[in-house]
């Protein structure tokens, strides 16, 4: 395209918010007028649908569920005065909370100050205040965040290890849902027999973010933990960040978070409108149906120019992913949907898989996050006159420019700066386009099968272990594989039962694996 | 298939390598025998390239360079006596300095001991130290590592400002082949100024890992730097864990790097027998190959259930990506080759998007890591019988069931621990894995013309900058966009123009711009 065709387009399509500072720019993705006018009945769909999710339709009908994370910052708009005041009352706990525990006045039992945090949690309870913590957290924030996401011995070995001279400052934030998920069930036992093992009693340590008399919630209100904050069946985990579940982290490490809930009701109040020209997410979900034809032919590569934003990709990840990724469409069609998310940042990208975006297979479109502001105060001068962020602000428009070139499409975003106002306004941003994209092609956002699934399928394996333990207590011999799957009364399992039984010995559980290695079919087993 | 048939299929091409432990299974990616036949004649072929280049054969031609990465762990690969003994010499060198520092035999002026490391490097001179420094450093390094790896000068800012207290015993590692490129040059210049603001004499800190006779070198030998170690134009940055680059801040953290390159040593022997069935890296590419149709149709998405090795998939994506993202093929023929690569770790990724593995759009093939060992030591029981660590190994046979089930390929790779060892063979192994590919699709693996590309790019934004400052300074009044682009000459660039004005005024660099900020069209421009 010629350049003053292109510089023209360019302002076309220009999306600017004053209020946030924040530009879209999706002029560098190839799609004709024709394009967007036979996507206008779509979109006339998708505002309504919106619409009616924000006055509390059921927009999760699976689950039967309202969705209203939008509600968390702009609580008048929720669809009863209770669930408005509820909300409202939450989030000054929160404050209060975070103020108390700061100051001294909320303190550990031998010690003035709570210095450390460990975030127990996964998915939507990990993923949000992961990314926020590394956007936005000072540099010496009253409590060091640490998170536990994930039912790894060695990984949770690691998080107490390293905090074990500090254990008796350290605060304990559990956040489940039910109380039931494994990963984080799991992390609050190790991490209680942690603080046994200093003879430090939990519950003067601990603090619950859950359903109100979810397990979790029971648990937490008998035993007398230090605080309760509550999780809400109209909010989803992939879209909880501006809930307790952010709120209290990131509160306690000192970051603003009525500027972050600020910046996401000014976009919920942006993404509103009508009006595809008018509206950012919108425009984001018309390039994302553009890039992959409505159907995620192309995966998103997220490459902000910033380290502070290094997680947002991964944050990112489960938001699309986990919303989009659906077998069924909401009449029930087999549509296998979903748009692949990757990327960590600029310019450190272009010295790994850039390459292959530049000159590789095109599978996919590029979102370039554009910072304005380098950083607080001045710069020294590199080289006359160009400083360090005039090289990262050129890696981006070079690379956004070689793209085009060889007929990749990008989109670029453009903040002013990284704060709380800003970050809270992408979370926004992004949460509104998902919601577009879905009813573009028709299917629920808001619900998870495939997790559950997973779930399930754990739990299979785990059962199948006991009763595996069970066969090889009663017999005196060794058997084969085949033989202790007979005895299950599972011979199609053989399989799983070689790897149950490959890992329980390699964890001194009393399990002997004897024959050749290599040959699976040939081992004996045997307890020790 | 029938579950039976399904377990002989696992037995068939269960590979196990006995010396490391580690076990290979691409029983779940469902080609068939005639496929494999069908590529016997390519990896014939493969195996003979592999042979040549290990023997000194210019494997890049572009570059017209050897491609020596595996003499770094079996020295008497390399072509002349004179190279082995350079390998050797330069490994006892890093020893020797490792061993000093962590004793205080090399210290810093006013401290007895480095307690931190920055190391500034990008690209293959930071993602394998990452990684590995995530996979293996012990709990209480001797020395601390920190990363500049971009040139963000908020991200530089934040490591200092984390270190401001430490400076004094904080060693600078910077890695960059020639010194020239401008990320760990920029990090460089901003870190040798925090030193002198400290009255810190920065030569007595530093450490310069650079080629022979570079600029980096010239500087680090007349500032009389610390230290100074070599890279080789025979090893490429995305396969330089084993020089220099990785194994220095390996050893100062006291990784045992001799366990590292031993792993890899055992790996690339057993890489190196010319039979599909016993090679592991040939069964990867054949894996890969099947997946993607030998055109990169389906992403790899890399999940290893383990904490510790969540930099793995970051690090594969610039080793594959980087060497197998080429818009030609060595006969110039233009094919749009790549795999995309992505991923984090499992349980923690199910609870996001697995969702989208399982139930969504096909486009990939997983590959799943399973450590069978869950910590040191023994484990809490979470429910009867039941670990952490058994929820874990739930979770990833579960999910490799579900995916199958589903129709999703994966591979497993399964080690017993992570450890020095096994960290340098799943290196090795995938390094060889991108060769044999590479050669499947007849590729040159070993260089990166679009990296080169994107330094270009980005120094032609550079001077622009300096033409549209000049311009500016040398009129008086406000001038349009179109206006400066025609003063500079290159009226087809006010896009970039304008780019680069509203990045210097946005960080108080004496530029002005004026007008309704929704319309850049309309903006006019002045020095302050």
């Amino acid at each position: 395209m010629d350049a003053r065709v292109l510089w023209q387009r360019y302002q076309d399509w220009l999306y600017y918010h004053q209020g946030l500072g924040l530009y879209l720019d999706i002029s560098r993705m190839q799609f004709s007028d024709a394009f967007v006018e036979s996507l206008r009945p779509k979109f006339d769909k998708a505002f309504a649908d919106m619409a009616a999710l924000e006055k509390g339709a059921i927009a999760n009908p699976d689950e039967n569920r309202m969705v209203g994370h939008y509600w968390l910052r702009n609580p008048d708009l929720a669809p009863s005065p209770e669930l408005t005041q509820e909300i409202v009352q939450t989030l000054e706990q929160i404050e209060a909370f975070a103020e108390k525990v700061q100051t001294g006045a909320i303190h550990p039992p031998k010690s003035s100050r709570f210095t450390d945090i460990i975030s127990i949690g996964i998915g939507g309870s990990a993923l949000g205040p992961q990314f926020v913590a590394e956007a936005l957290s000072p540099d010496f924030p009253p409590l060091k965040i640490h998170f536990i996401d994930n039912t790894d011995p060695s990984g949770i070995d690691r998080v107490l290890t390293q905090l074990r001279n500090n254990l008796s400052s350290t605060l304990v934030v559990v956040i489940s849902k039910s109380g039931g998920t494994p990963e984080p069930r799991n992390g609050m036992i190790e991490v209680k027999k942690a603080y046994a093992g200093q003879n430090l009693d939990f519950a003067q340590y601990a603090v619950a973010i859950t359903s109100v008399d979810s397990n979790l919630d029971k648990i937490a209100k008998s035993e007398g933990w230090l605080a309760r904050f509550p999780m809400y069946d109209w909010v989803g985990g992939r879209t909880s960040e501006m809930s307790a579940v952010g709120l209290v982290p990131a509160a306690l490490q000192g970051i603003d978070i009525r500027a972050m809930l600020d910046g996401a009701k000014e976009m919920d109040d942006a993404t509103r409108i009508p009006d595809l020209k008018k509206n950012p997410a919108a425009l984001l979900a018309l390039s994302w149906y553009y890039a992959g034809n409505g159907k995620g032919e192309k995966d998103m590569v997220i490459l902000p120019y910033k380290d502070s934003l290094l997680l947002f990709s991964r944050y990112l990840q489960q938001l699309v992913m986990e919303s989009l990724g659906k077998e069924k469409d909401l009449d029930g069609k087999t549509v296998y949907q979903g748009i692949a998310v990757y990327g960590n940042k600029g310019s450190t990208d272009q010295h790994a898989y850039v390459q292959q975006l530049r000159e590789g297979v095109p599978n996919f479109f590029a979102t370039l996050i554009e910072v304005l502001e380098d950083r607080q105060g001045a710069s020294p001068e590199i080289d006359p006159g160009v400083t360090s962020g005039d090289y990262l602000s050129g890696f981006l428009l070079g690379t956004r420019q070689a793209l085009y070139e060889n007929n990749r499409d990008s989109i670029t975003v453009t903040i002013p700066q990284v704060n709380a106002r800003t970050v809270g306004a992408l979370i926004a941003l992004y949460e509104r386009a998902v919601g577009f994209y879905a009813s573009l092609v028709n299917i629920n956002a808001y619900h998870q099968p495939g997790v559950e699934a997973g779930k399930k399928a754990a739990a299979a394996i785990l059962e199948l272990q006991q009763k595996v333990i069970s066969v090889l207590q009663q017999e005196k011999k060794a058997l084969s594989l085949e033989e202790i799957a007979h005895k299950v009364g599972t011979p199609e399992q053989v399989e799983s039962i070689y790897k149950i039984l490959r890992h329980l010995q390699a964890n001194q559980r009393g399990v002997v694996l004897t024959g050749d290695l290599s040959k699976p079919g040939s081992l004996t087993v045997s307890l020790a």
